[in-house]
């Protein structure tokens, strides 16, 4: 047993995508999140800065006395974990490696789509993690950077949506993808428009829901699960503002009481 | 004669369209230019967030040293000017002031309309700025949050940017707006697709062009005109990663040589 928290931190509100899959696992454990709502987006920042801002959330989280530390945005995944495992204690787990499993045991024709961040493709982090578990399979990688934008503007199903969706995922129709993998936290709440778009024939994985698989086989192999009941969590925003509330709720699917301003720079 | 350099400070590369207008009107004048591009965009954050990030960029172009500061980022002028102005010793011009005369001097019918982001709007810097000089005008404000993305992906004159208009601008027209003021830096890069939208009846105001005609009268007025010969500027991103340079380019409609990585918090 162990009941200190589980620590998640997200370049914003996304991350919260990934929190409601680990409570539906683990509804005993308690989270910190820490979500850096005054400098989101990640998805289109250099290199260098996303591994700055990925250590100053990390840090703070091992102040907070965490066991693991999840990193639930994906760019941070992506750029970021190699450098974290090495500078930070905590055990730390990005979304990437946990859903490669997943990717390779649903496609049928070996051929894959990712789409993410410009970030995240750019690292090619889900093409090297894929190829090294299955080097036979084809991986093809877009970037989507309006899809962002989009959800957070709540334009679920909206036409530009589905427009901007069609065109998007062209490319991955003409190449005939069986799977594609929603490589960003903000995609899971696009997956009607996309399953529209790439049909029913196509499998649409949410690396989400495999984080939160892999943690609960973790936690239970580590003999390290918590029995809090009803936990309370906490949320840790860098910018609490208007709108972050309302769409934090909107990713967590659950109220939350209330969110807590820090500062990490 | 003061040949000390103009500050211009900015959200992100979207100042970097008041530079060129300044740079239109007074070619001697060099120009250094600080763009939190790691902390793009400021529309959406809260009030003391941008207040915080504004402050911290002031101070790097005093530290410079500077003759005055323009702050050509619209959220920043209308959110956080009067603060700095209380914080900051040197001269301090936002975008906002100087084109409410030209909004005055052109409505007809007065009804003004504005739009920009969430945080300009909801400041009402505007509404208030117009109806001080003029209280029986009538001011119209609205938010099109997905022009900053949309511009940023460089899609002037997409299919979805053009949706996106009709639908954001529709309020105007119903309204009868016969002045329309462009109060951010990236939507005078909509112009085209804007007018089309409103129509040719309808005045586009960009305050961009404003503020380097009053920069113009003030320097003029204060004897404090650079003479220098092809000065040599500097531009200073705090996240200078691969979409920087292109974008500010296409921004400011000249090359630039080279961008400089900076901290500034």
């Amino acid at each position: 047993m162990d009941s200190r928290a589980i620590g998640v931190f997200d370049s914003g509100v996304g991350g919260l995508t990934v929190v409601k899959e680990i409570l539906k696992l683990l509804p005993n454990e308690k989270i910190i999140y820490i979500g850096d709502t005054a400098r989101v987006p990640w998805g289109t920042r250099g290199r260098e800065v996303i591994i700055e801002f990925s250590r100053q959330l990390a840090e703070f989280l091992v102040k907070k006395g965490v066991k693991l530390i999840v990193v639930a945005c994906h760019t941070a995944s992506s750029v970021a974990l190699s450098f974290l495992k090495r500078k930070i204690e905590s055990p730390l787990f990005g979304v990437v490696e946990p859903a490669v499993e997943k990717v390779i045991e649903l496609t049928k024709n070996g051929r894959v789509g990712i789409v993410g961040t410009p970030a995240t493709i750019k690292s090619r982090a889900w093409e090297r993690a894929i190829r090294r578990k299955n080097p036979d399979l084809s991986v093809f990688s877009l970037s989507c950077p309006l899809f962002v934008p989009l959800v957070e503007e709540g334009l679920f199903n909206h036409k530009v949506t589905h427009l901007l969706a069609q065109e998007y995922l062209l490319s991955f129709k003409k190449k005939g993808v069986d799977t594609l993998v929603l490589a960003c936290t903000h995609y899971p709440l696009l997956k009607e428009v996309i399953r529209e778009v790439m049909g029913k024939g196509v499998a649409l994985v949410n690396p989400g829901e495999e984080l939160a698989q892999f943690l609960k086989e973790y936690l239970v192999r580590e003999n390290a699960l918590s029995n809090s009941f009803n936990p309370s969590h906490r949320f840790y925003f860098t910018d609490p503002s208007f709108s972050a509330l309302k769409i934090a709720q909107k990713f967590l699917g659950r109220k939350i009481d209330k969110i807590i301003r820090v500062r990490v720079n």
